[in-house]
């Protein structure tokens, strides 16, 4: 396998010219309902992806067929599946697919078989969760557990609560009852844990405590945290508490938890989600079949990202737009607006997912780079953003590439008709109305109301936001994510950027901070 | 006074050059003890603003001071204060200062002294909401009222919330036992309502219906949403809900409510959280007594940001580095930081108020103009912001400027020693040495591990995030933001952008799109 820089493929002097050339597909003029037809391409059997309204015409796709073959994306993909060491940096597999099922050879390491153990540990946090909701397993005063508090941060917090909310209603719709609802800790800042605990019945309460190092020092001050909390409520904390952990961390099978479920240093923390890191929290509050539904969404979504064409692989084809936009008609964000409030923590996540795997500024070798990495992403969902930050997007100096996503059909199918439509056709109204605007904008003598258009989106939609459309939506953005990594030579699996502040933060606690600024910024805080 | 876009002031081209040149304070080399210490100006009684870690020496202050002096910033704000109609765009004055207290002339508009329908408003709701708290205006059912959930989006939803989650858990330390819960329904997705409305006893919660028009189609929807589920309930709407309104608008003297309060066309609804659009519900959850610190804080703040010493004004020299940034530095987002839990919805809000007040290309008298504007704002909570998208801000090829926020003390003041130290110290030397760690970086002969500093950011701090350092925190921000406005020449007061997108919803409802693109969306998702 090649690994080059992206600047020195053949193709990029071909895009720099396309972009100072045309600058790609004139949405004003040509975005029509033939385009609109033409440009889907399925992520999974739930989930759609539709980019008509990108700046990329036949020949902007053509050069990105050329991009995707020369930086070998779909073989170096295949790698990834096969279990080659991807994350050079800390010498690991990167094997957050296989826990959705198998799609590469056997990998064995640690003498022992992965698929298997991502298996068998399903299976365990499967049944144990079964336990918890059918009143097998009991708290220490032998009620049953009611709620489920997850401990954890970035990765351990952020990924399972955004498919936490995106399936809470669909669940309250769909499944049986829920029997157990879910919170999360996560700041270290004491407000967050003491208002999340003033919120539960403690005596009912099962606590996730989430770290795969085992030494998080959020993760172990709030488990502190709670445990106090218990032990003045004169409740047995081993009996509140299952961990979730790596094999060697001191969490791992530590009389201290009810149980204890394992993760491997080839799932990186924002990769997560899949394995009992969500697992876990979300079989707790759904049931274990619901979080198997979930991995199969995005199994299917992993499957359809290893077709070569362009123009049939959704989550390739969204990957190198993006780096169209970014690298050559040089807008450094995009924006992502889910047209469904389920989704409301769902650009959170994404934020660590894309901005901690490719904000980097050296290639997998430690090379810097002399082009534009990973983009800033935010959003909230629509239409709230609407009549927010939308006038920016409209009217902005710059331009900033959307990517919207939408469904059929609500999830809660609770609505009613006001001036003769619901509020879920007036929700797809609004969406739909958004991404033309952007395209088209609108002439105005009054340059005030004047519209310029040419703002590019793209719509992810589905019939219904249900758990494998929530799997296939978040194993997209993973797989966009990778191929972009892969186009700019990065290493978008380890996270070296975040190591310093920690570093500096145990100085300051330890007295010997080394800095003088430092120091008077901590007399500023009266540390 | 003189109104002229900000390239063709003198100062332009000597900022564009200094920028070219040093590019400003060197943070790795001379970011030092005496700098933090020489670097803070207060906003008000209960908030400091330090610029130490901002890439600007005495050369860039003193090119900023006469920017400011130029462009007239102070002699604006207190033609604003002034009443002059300074939303030249809708004709309109901007008067959300004279609600938290008068700094200019008498306003008299419409035939009334403006100052004193602000207060006498505040007086109304300020007795409605005694009365609910203390029960003297019951629920149809003759219960008392324990939930207040408002109905609004945008400006009638984000600060809002954002204010109230802000103070939730100050209340619940510091305030009488919170008698009243707040909850916002904000999204035309009816799975927003209907969610909500599963959450509450429908038959002790007060709707708090926000709408200056009267017309805004989300919140029409979601109102007659919650009326159905309440006449399904047997509960008389008109018993459940009272509006926040315009006095010309159909939701004025309406005997369908039990009571309704008034703000006026100078109030902008991201500007709209010191009015009733916030006072009603704050007032309702905290007391009236919270709402007006709240207000005072503001007031404070506003009154600070007078001086034209830009060294002595926070709001002033913040807004001109955010300028030096924007346009010389050339970087074109901010992220803001906030180490408390509280304000985890706080950058929403500040998303709304900068990226709709400055996301404009035309100046205010409707020239194009030929320099960038507002920036993308976005930000989450640290220290959960840390494990999430930091990675980016340490070693991504691109410089997104900062903004941190921090207390001394937490909010509820319950904690536990961890390691020697508590979870407060620990999130407060986080904070710290993020500052340092983004100024100064880290040399290291591994590239991965190398962190090139210089990324500037700034510290808004304060003993306690109190109701008046809130309302000193909002206030800050608003008239940064205004300064921005002026220096660029801008009108930041409307907001022209958000039409287009509402004129083609109403065309897709109506079934006349007029768009074959248009048509092709609403197939695609079914409408």
């Amino acid at each position: 396998m090649r690994y080059i820089n992206f600047d020195k493929t053949t193709v990029y002097s071909k895009l720099k010219e396309a972009a100072s050339g045309t600058g790609g597909f004139d949405l004003c003029q040509k975005l029509n309902a033939e385009r609109v037809k033409n440009c889907s391409i399925p992520i999974a059997e739930t989930l759609i992806y539709n980019w008509a309204a990108k700046k990329a015409g036949n020949d902007i796709i053509s050069l990105l067929q050329i991009l995707s073959d020369e930086q070998e994306l779909i073989s170096k993909y295949k790698l990834l599946l096969d279990g080659e060491v991807m994350n050079t940096g800390e010498n690991r597999r990167v094997l957050h697919h296989l826990l959705r099922g198998q799609l590469g050879k056997d990998v064995i390491a640690d003498g022992k078989n992965i698929g298997r153990f991502y298996k068998e540990e399903l299976e365990r946090f499967s049944k144990f969760a079964e336990d918890v909701r059918s009143g097998k397993i009991k708290s220490s005063t032998g009620k049953k557990f009611t709620y489920a508090v997850q401990i954890g941060i970035g990765g351990s917090d952020l990924g399972p609560r955004a498919v936490y909310l995106a399936l809470e209603n669909w669940a309250a719709k769909e499944a049986a009852a829920q029997s157990i609802k879910a919170k999360f800790i996560s700041n270290v800042d004491p407000d967050d844990a003491s208002a999340v605990l003033k919120s539960v019945p403690l005596e009912e309460t099962l606590f996730v405590l989430v770290s795969k190092s085992g030494t998080t020092q959020e993760t172990l001050a709030n488990e502190l945290f709670v445990k106090d909390k218990l032990k003045k409520a004169n409740l047995d904390p081993s009996k509140h508490f299952v961990a979730v952990t790596s094999e060697t961390s001191p969490l791992a099978r530590n009389s201290g938890y009810l149980d204890s479920f394992y993760i491997d240093d080839y799932i990186g923390g924002r990769y997560s989600s899949s394995s009992a890191v969500g697992g876990v929290i979300l079989s707790l509050a759904f049931g274990p079949a619901v979080f198997k539904d979930f991995l199969q969404g995005a199994h299917e979504a992993d499957k359809a990202a290893l077709e070569p064409n362009v123009l049939k692989n959704a989550a390739l084809l969204d990957a190198l737009i993006g780096v169209w936009e970014r690298n050559f008609l040089r807008m450094p964000y995009t924006a992502v607006l889910p047209y469904s409030q389920a989704l409301s923590r769902f650009p959170a996540h994404l934020q660590q997912l894309d901005m901690e795997s490719n904000g980097k500024q050296v290639n997998r070798s430690g090379g810097k780079v002399d082009y534009e990495t990973g983009p800033v992403v935010f959003g909230e969902p629509g239409t709230n953003g609407q009549h927010s930050f939308y006038q920016l997007l409209h009217q902005g100096t710059d331009i900033v590439p959307l990517q919207f996503i939408g469904f059929n059909e609500s999830q809660l199918k609770d609505d009613v008709l006001v001036d003769g439509s619901t509020g879920n056709t007036k929700l797809k109204a609004n969406l739909c109305a958004q991404i033309v605007a952007f395209a088209k904008g609108q002439a105005n003598s009054n340059p005030n109301k004047y519209f310029p258009g040419g703002r590019p989106s793209s719509l992810i939609y589905g019939n219904r936001l249900t758990p494998k459309a929530m799997g296939a939506l978040l194993a997209h953005f993973e797989n966009k994510v990778m191929f972009q990594g892969f186009v700019w030579n990065l290493n978008s699996f380890d996270q070296e950027g975040v190591q310093l502040g920690k570093l500096l933060t145990k100085k300051v606690l330890s007295g010997e901070s080394g800095d003088d600024a430092l120091d008077a910024y901590s007399k500023l805080l009266e540390i």
